[in-house]
């Protein structure tokens, strides 16, 4: 019984992490999709949700079933309500990603980014599927020391995302209100985005130490 | 022994309720500190968003420990496993009225909202406090009947905010890249917020018929 037990217990992390895979890959594709204004791979990342959406549902139905059936305490009662907030972290990065393709697939078949913002979201977009691959990773090995430097590589994403304001709001933003308006709420995505891949590693750390997760200034 | 079990559960309950009136609260000085670019009610809502955080973490807590000490099945467990939800979904709902008060810091002693979005604002504001209090309403009552109506006034807000994009982006907007920008933001501040009010329906409903809750369309 505790064998089953410890078995969908690892099942579950492993879930996790396929779960923080698949958003850092809707991620992915839905960055090429905006850069090169790719109608296929914006509705691909679109329809691919689903299958988060499916697997989110499963793990929080494992975690259920784990804390009716076993009683956990200490470690594996933290690490399986650790898993409600993980999964709920990474369905919402994946419906940020989709938010980015559905911005792509409206302005199609132009592109939704004027040239000079090109660069920075691309940057934006590499660093936050960096994060997600991160926690990903720390998600499999339970790396509390790698989980709490995912904030610090954050600090790059909000240092971008700071910088867009700067060319939309104090420069002389000659690309129309539209194109503002499309690029604020892009921003605004990415830079959730990396905040739910650092809650993760926050709740990794959390479940190596015990100690309550301290929250991010508010982004 | 169980009887301080059920003291605790419906503490829990009564905790979540006060909580979600908080969260009603601080949109309901968020708007009006929008609506009149009143500096001391923004800084207000900025400053009692740290009392939400800290009874966010104390419902988990409380959580844990009647998971962790009375190994709840069915009912009572879908509902402490709801409670780690809904208490995440009124955290985001108070930073999301943070949010709304620092472009009005951000602006003061200026109005952020230029006068032909002001009525918008006002009903999207009125329409999303009024959620988050029948939220509160059902998270006492568990009314999984009115919970289930929470998805129908969304529409409202929804409506409202697609309202607003079209003064932004089908009209000739003429008040600047800046203002049209703080309008975006705040327009899925508003909708965002509405929206864990909704989940936070859904929440209930599921605790009343444990079916899982359908996910709304991606907003």
């Amino acid at each position: 019984m505790r064998t089953a037990y410890h078995q969908e217990l690892s099942r579950l992390g492993a879930q996790l992490g396929e779960m923080c895979g698949l958003a850092a890959d809707a991620m992915e594709h839905a960055t090429t999709a905006l850069l090169e204004a790719d109608l296929t791979l914006a509705e691909q990342v679109i329809a691919d949700h689903d299958q988060l959406k499916t697997l989110s549902q499963r793990s929080e139905s494992s975690a259920l079933r784990l804390l009716a059936l076993q009683a956990p305490v200490a470690g594996d009662l933290r690490k399986i309500v650790g898993s409600i907030h993980v999964s709920a972290d990474i369905e919402r990065m994946g419906a940020l990603a989709v938010h980015v393709a559905s911005i792509s697939r409206l302005r199609h078949p132009d592109c939704a980014l004027p040239d000079e913002v090109r660069a920075s979201f691309a940057e934006m977009g590499s660093r936050a599927v960096k994060l997600a691959r991160t926690a990903q990773e720390v998600l499999i090995s339970n790396d509390s020391g790698k989980a709490s430097r995912l904030e610090t590589e954050d600090d790059a994403v909000d240092a971008e995302h700071r910088h867009l304001f700067t060319l939309l709001i104090d420069r002389n933003w000659q690309d129309g209100v539209c194109s503002a308006v499309d690029v604020a709420l892009l921003g605004r995505y990415y830079e959730r985005f990396a905040d739910h891949a650092v809650e993760i590693g926050r709740r990794v750390v959390f479940e190596a130490t015990g100690g309550l997760p301290t929250h991010k200034q508010l982004a």
